[in-house]
């Protein structure tokens, strides 16, 4: 098999329309290109719940991957005197108190273990006592674990101890539905090769207006201002430096695509079925998964390695892989495990072929029980 | 016309092979891609002039445009304690000026006119008496005019006063002979969309492994850390965050077309060709070069704006777009003029075709003499 099915949380499989939208040239420059950028950021905001003729919200797209936009996000909207708190259960809050680290932002964090979604109450209860949090950030499907966090209870939180909320929503914005006003999100940060199954390239920050009007002079780096951005896209609709046109035309024929299939909800409900199907599947073939069903988004699940001293991952993956089956190593820091995603241009029955590929490797390798142990 | 030639200094008109090698997902862990992208860098490193096996130099590749990569190689390679000496004539190196100033680098400049070369005696002099300068850095190749620089000159400078030389290179890699060790360059900065002629969206930067050694920490950005990515690579190949997966695919298929085509020195024939016939033919016309010939870099051609007042820039360039051909507005600070690039995947026909379009233009606005008046 030269080309997998890629079971991961990105780079996904995505259409062939989507990478044909790839194969032609675009001038930054021209009127066709100034428009198809705007008609990308249109769609995004509308995507969160916008209407961009409110001006409410700036879509900001930032090009390379999704930490790009994290990085930038943070870089512009928590001004040097401002102070983040990170909630952490997983390997992506971690990535953001890295990002602080480098840049020199105060920062503090809040941690739970990697199963266990966020708290609110331990979030009122740390804001409550620390009037120096400027700003908050989280992450709403934690892929580490493949663990949907209580975003509407944080973000109420965050409201109700009047501090500025950035949301990471990275491997669930467009199938999962986000209502940035309703939860007084300052900023979402995702990226078009997630759930809007765009290819990798690009990024974006959907920014409340007001709060991108105070982050001038904010960052400390010239490629990843995104006020200066805003300014620049503003002023004549033209990125400041080179864009990935190709990326960029892709992810305007995601955008269509991802309408034609009703939506965020209509995006949401493909994902559901396919991570049901996976569960379903892998439980009867006797893996277990990490999480309990109430905290499993539908984005990627977790499964603990099998106990049996047969089972080795690299000899798992290859034997996927030969099958047509790209899956994805584990990331905890705890446990041994491993990951099968749910999104990109897969269904149903890619995910039964996805578990009968399982199946036949479970005998190749000689392994009966693949439970934990 | 819906896809006009693309004559500016990129996005720029690529092959259709490159482009339909965008027409596969690629896992990004996966270790076909892994050798994708140790055959690019290692490519590119070659390109410079350098053996990959040697281990004197490393190529790292970093997402975004140009701009992100040379942002990435000054954050990296100039420490705290260092400063940096810029020497401008024209908008790339105010650039790098201006990502001095966000990052809080230290910097002086030297600063020339921007049809006049840099000057090797001038920096000379100002090298000598300032021995705080750590870190020179200079455009080989300034499109805001096309100028060519004299870059060997100026190399050698630096090296004689024992700085360290930065030197972006983003419009003539590929295309004018640059050799890493010769020069002793600390690191060549460049795109993949330029004479390369990949698909934009991704940079690198081939510095020197002994710099690269000592620059661990210094960068203020965990996105843009060149040293963290070198480590990445060295330990197990990948890129640290998800990379640009079909940007990649079409850069080593430009690398291939590159070398098909005879390397640095055949794709510059073919530039030098492409500039010789547009330079005659516009002259013919009457139109007026910026530059003296022998300045100019068979890249991008700067003309005089007609003195004729029934000139007006956009209805030029959009007459010319109707006949199929993107041309790019000035960047000069002090005179108008406009851009015609040399370089994509364009050939001398194409050349001759679009001279004949800017006379049917003349033709159609009604303008007998588009010189400078």
């Amino acid at each position: 098999m030269d080309e997998p099915l890629l079971l991961t949380p990105g780079p996904l499989t995505t259409s062939m329309s989507v990478k044909q939208a790839m194969l032609r040239d675009w001038g930054s420059r021209d009127v066709d290109f100034i428009e198809l950028t705007r008609g990308i950021c249109d769609d995004l905001l509308r995507m969160a719940g916008v209407d961009p003729k409110e001006n409410k919200y700036a879509c900001v797209p930032v090009q390379g991957s999704g930490t790009f936009a994290i990085e930038a996000a943070i870089n512009t909207l928590v001004p040097p005197g401002g102070k983040l708190l990170v909630l952490i259960n997983g390997a992506y809050g971690r990535r953001i108190v890295q990002i602080c680290e480098y840049q020199g932002t105060a920062h503090d964090i809040l941690e739970w273990e990697e199963d266990q979604p966020l708290s609110p109450q331990q979030l009122g209860a740390k804001l409550a006592g620390d009037p120096s949090i400027t700003h908050v950030a989280a992450i709403h499907c934690e892929t580490t674990s493949g663990i949907l966090n209580p975003i509407a209870e944080i973000a109420e939180t965050v409201k109700h101890h009047g501090r500025i909320f950035i949301l990471d929503a990275m491997s669930s914005f467009g199938a999962i539905e986000i209502d940035a006003q309703a939860l007084a999100l300052a900023a979402i940060v995702a990226s078009a090769n997630k759930c809007i199954e765009g290819v990798p390239g690009v990024g974006f920050a959907i920014i409340e207006t007001g709060k991108l009007e105070m982050a001038q002079g904010n960052s400390s780096s010239l490629s990843l201002d995104l006020h200066a951005q805003w300014i620049a896209f503003k002023k004549n609709g033209q990125w400041r430096f080179t864009p990935p046109t190709h990326v960029l035309a892709a992810l305007a024929q995601a955008i269509e695509e991802h309408k034609a299939e009703g939506g965020v909800i209509g995006r949401g409900q493909r994902y559901t079925n396919n991570c049901d199907l996976l569960i379903a599947g892998m439980k009867k073939l006797g893996f277990v998964p990490l999480l309990d069903s109430e905290l499993q988004a539908p984005i990627i699940v977790t499964f603990k390695t099998p106990g049996d001293p047969k089972f080795n991952f690299d000899d798992f993956y290859n034997a996927l892989r030969r099958r047509g089956f790209a899956i994805y190593p584990g990331k905890l820091t705890r446990a041994d495990s491993f990951r099968i995603g749910c999104i990109g241009r897969i269904d149903g029955d890619d995910i039964t072929r996805a578990v009968n590929a399982v199946k036949e490797t479970l005998n190749e390798l000689g392994i009966e029980n693949p439970g934990p142990g």
